[in-house]
């Protein structure tokens, strides 16, 4: 999670275009950041006249369908930047080489999700933070579900 | 947008018989209308035994995965209309040769999606009726993301 | 519905594998219980170098995506019951063969999906335990649509 089905036409890439993709993707997400391995992409390609757009057999038609989780893009104004940001990514493996595409994303629920038998730990926990390290799924406690900045408010009589 | 993923029997259908439901399936959507080329159909070959239904393989199957948008059906009686209308148009290559089948149809937000990169315009906006009319996605102005019938309600003091 | 796509290595698993994955996962929707032929496995091989995990290619990686109705899991508690059930369940053919994987579920509209042109039943439904029992999609009547266990509230008047 995020999971990517990139549906390409046939031999329109190379392992090593895939490769340099899921890289520049990956390292998109990492930015947020988020683990690098949980950034998938799977590739499936096209057989000719297996794509059809507008009712009309499409063999330059590059599709992203991409699944995240809920809450990973808030508002807005946030979401624009997001998808303008997948967008611009993308843009030397189709745009700069003449294919149609299009881009979706879907937002799955988080807590139906697992990793190497693991719940994944919240967003910006302790946990989360070793696991962006160690760049791989392991056991955490209780107390790494806490956000790394853990920040307490005051109670009322404090502020007198 | 929307994206139909079409899982079939191995040679279940002729590369005209794909045509002709990817046209069918367009011209429903498009008497919405929307655009045409926001109508994308992906056909998947299953090889034999890659499919499973109640635990047994199961080699006459046809199952249909949608993708819309969040928007396109609101209320609980457009909602079956829709998805009778989808069964209907497809009962000549399912129910009429003899197989069984499944649709399901899933609803992914609107501001995550993008084309040519380029954010699709509002619905029934004034892009919207070019798009339908040029049949491709291009740019548009803001002012172009107004409704097509713009009905501006008069302010209070109007009805004194 | 639930729709299973199972994407793995090539050759990682024999048609009696398949099958019997198949079998282990329908029968934990069983015990729900929900009709045996809702279950939908389809089994995708992903060729060498076309799946990365973290920016690299993985060919050791199962990924298993999941459709499921809106209303199959409500609350946390049964929510993280689920996704561990369902992780339990697969051991045998991931954590056990030396497999990394990773499983996340996706709730789709109720209303939109049909079986064999028929929409399914409520859950819990007269319609739905014989469907359950006869274990195939068929015409229903408006009272099967009722719930088995019909408790009718007394009116204020009762209560007197």
């Amino acid at each position: 999670m995020p999971l990517w089905k990139v549906y390409t036409p046939a031999d329109a890439y190379s392992a090593e275009d895939k490769r340099a993709m899921a890289e520049a993707v990956t390292n998109v997400y990492a930015g947020v950041p988020i683990p690098k391995f949980y950034v998938v992409l799977i590739f499936e390609e096209m057989p000719k006249d297996t794509c059809y757009v507008g009712g009309v057999a499409h063999n330059k038609f590059v599709r992203f369908k991409i699944d995240q989780i809920a809450r990973t893009v808030p508002g807005p104004t946030l979401r624009e930047w997001w998808i303008t940001t997948v967008d611009s990514v993308l843009s030397p493996w189709v745009k700069d080489r003449g294919y149609d595409w299009e881009i979706s994303i879907d937002e799955t629920p988080f807590d139906l999700w697992s990793l190497q038998g693991q719940l994944p730990p919240p967003f910006e926990s302790i946990a989360e933070k070793r696991w962006v390290k160690e760049n791989r799924a392991s056991p955490y406690t209780l107390s790494e579900k806490l956000p790394l900045n853990l920040v307490l408010a005051p109670g009322v009589a404090d502020h007198g």
